[in-house]
């Protein structure tokens, strides 16, 4: 820390992304929860040269490719939508926008890591809501928060879901305040809350491009929500980074959002290769949440989390383990290729036999 | 306006970015300032299809290569730099960081537009500071300021260039408060304080691949300061977006610092086009400032900015005027091509002989 920080951060400790090793060559990554297959062919054949050639021009700060091509596959208006530099950046400027000393956030307390680094950035004071002992939501803990809401569903890194008659519960009895509800994972057997949107107003559904749309990459989220709000995340963006979609993601997500057939070929391949992985692991005594994402949250009796991410990792596989004491038996487990979870299977073979009790 | 934004955030009024026409294909597009000249041969060539095909996994957050590009061709330690999704993204950190109640930001009356916006979504209340009545900066108006300096060098719109004594000056008389040099345009002509990031480490140089590196599109921008200051701006970051620069933008910019050969080619052939075009307006009676960026700032007796704007719109030709009162009789026109600028020069003659006074 310089001598020049502002006193207000002094305490702040950034999010600690995933592993990105620098060499994947001998690795098997299953610690990020990114999709294992390319991009659409048509995202390829779209960033071709003439296009890679208009590098020198700025880019759309309206994102409207885009955004009108997300507007079709979702049967939202264009106005209904914001595009972020991931949604990371969605979840900052909602965050900013939406939170202050009257509406602090509230979120639960094993839930995407980055809420409350984004509460502690923007200096916030967030109301953290325990889930219940199966690691469940328990949607009347919701009600009547007069609080900024955040529920990712499905929640990670649990992968469990939120029915979506909860979610309207949520929303109804929170008319004055926003609830957003992170949808990063929703595409793999969630129910989206996006049937929602024209009927409460304090709702925005955030997505993001880096799952099963295969683009993580790229840095791509969105919001969906009612205009006056989306005018507001506008708001924000213009007032801190307007051009913050380059060139070629636009048109990357422009593809990627309109290759519904290779989106349905991936995302159902991702879901039998869950539900073949969660079989074979629960064979083998493993204890696994119920999920409908493209990770699973495992843990076995024979094994510590973190003793079992170790042991992987000396296997060129990697994980991801959470220190958080709720969670620390378990690992999270990104769904990959067959290839890549026939690999997990016998490496998680070998390791029980060597840690039999 | 919706009924859940922040009250703080009432009054804020967004920057307003430049127009990026949808279709170019018949203008001629001289107002955000952008390179003439497509990205570097290299970064097409290393943009390949195998590239692209891996933007299913995520960036590295540390975006390691071209940091270390840079640090090659700048001379200075990786540990010294920090890429922002676009300068304008740097820019907002220092605020975040930097500026609070002790330390309110403070920079000139006409400078880059997007100054104030950054102050005002963070709440501050800067110091505006007039240039004297030739648009120069005065060193010593920003002597002993406790306060967060932010100068453009060379400044925008006007292009004049401080020499870097007037700025080592300013450092010296500020030691306990940054002062942020945002050199986005000293490719073209300017002095740049990059051999003081040593000496004063209360220095942070801004910088962008926009203008002299072709790549407004790829939203690539730096700082360059001391490794502390790099710590406190890679905490808000991390705490905001870690993944803020994608994977292609990364390799491009890996690929655009290492070609230092096209580089010099593009800012050559800008220096030049600027001393014609400038010699050219000057004959036909224009006042134009003595710019040293890929812009030139200039007036005519005989017609407002305003007119002459819309006039050369009238002509297809895109520039940029604005409205504060002190730099109204002012457009600012990008330097293109020199195709671009020799059609810019027929369009000037016409519009004057139609207002010939």
């Amino acid at each position: 820390m310089s001598r020049f920080l502002s006193a207000r951060y002094s305490d702040i400790e950034p999010y600690t992304p995933g592993e990105q090793p620098k060499s994947t060559a001998q690795l098997i990554k299953l610690n990020t929860n990114e999709s294992p297959f390319p991009p659409s062919p048509n995202v390829i054949k779209a960033l071709n040269e003439s296009e890679i050639s208009k590098l020198n021009l700025y880019s759309d700060p309206d994102t409207k490719d885009v955004v009108d091509a997300l507007s079709k596959t979702l049967g939202v208006s264009p106005s209904q939508i914001m595009m972020g530099n991931g949604s990371d950046e969605i979840l900052a400027f909602t965050f900013q926008a939406f939170c202050d000393r009257e509406h602090q956030p509230c979120f639960a307390d094993i839930t995407y890591g980055f809420y409350p680094v984004f509460a502690s950035i923007f200096g916030l004071q967030p109301e953290i809501i325990p889930l219940r002992e199966d690691f469940t939501i328990c949607a009347e803990d919701y009600f009547n928060k007069n609080k900024t809401i955040f529920i990712a569903n499905p929640n990670a890194p649990t992968g469990l879901s939120l029915s979506l008659s909860d979610i309207k519960n949520i929303l109804q009895h929170n008319k004055d305040n926003i609830v957003l509800i992170d949808e990063a994972y929703v595409d793999f057997g969630g129910e989206t809350a996006l049937p929602l949107i024209n009927k409460y107003d304090n709702l925005i559904v955030c997505r993001t491009f880096s799952k099963s749309r295969n683009l993580a990459g790229a840095r791509l989220g969105f919001a969906v929500s009612n205009e006056q709000v989306i005018n507001d995340l506008c708001k924000m963006k213009f007032s801190f980074n307007p051009y913050n979609i380059n060139r070629l993601s636009i048109i990357a997500g422009r593809e990627a959002a309109l290759d519904t057939e290779y989106f349905n070929f991936c995302v159902e391949k991702i879901i039998k290769a869950r539900e073949k992985t969660v079989s074979e692991l629960k064979k083998r005594g493993f204890f696994i949440l119920d999920s409908k994402t493209n990770f699973i949250f495992a843990r076995h009796p024979d094994i510590s989390g973190e003793n079992f991410y170790n042991a992987l990792r000396e296997k060129n596989i990697l994980v991801r383990h959470f220190g958080n004491e709720r969670i620390k038996d378990f690992v999270r487990i990104t769904i990959g290729s067959d290839e890549q979870m026939d690999k997990l299977i016998i490496a998680a073979d070998e390791i029980l036999k060597e840690n039999k009790k």
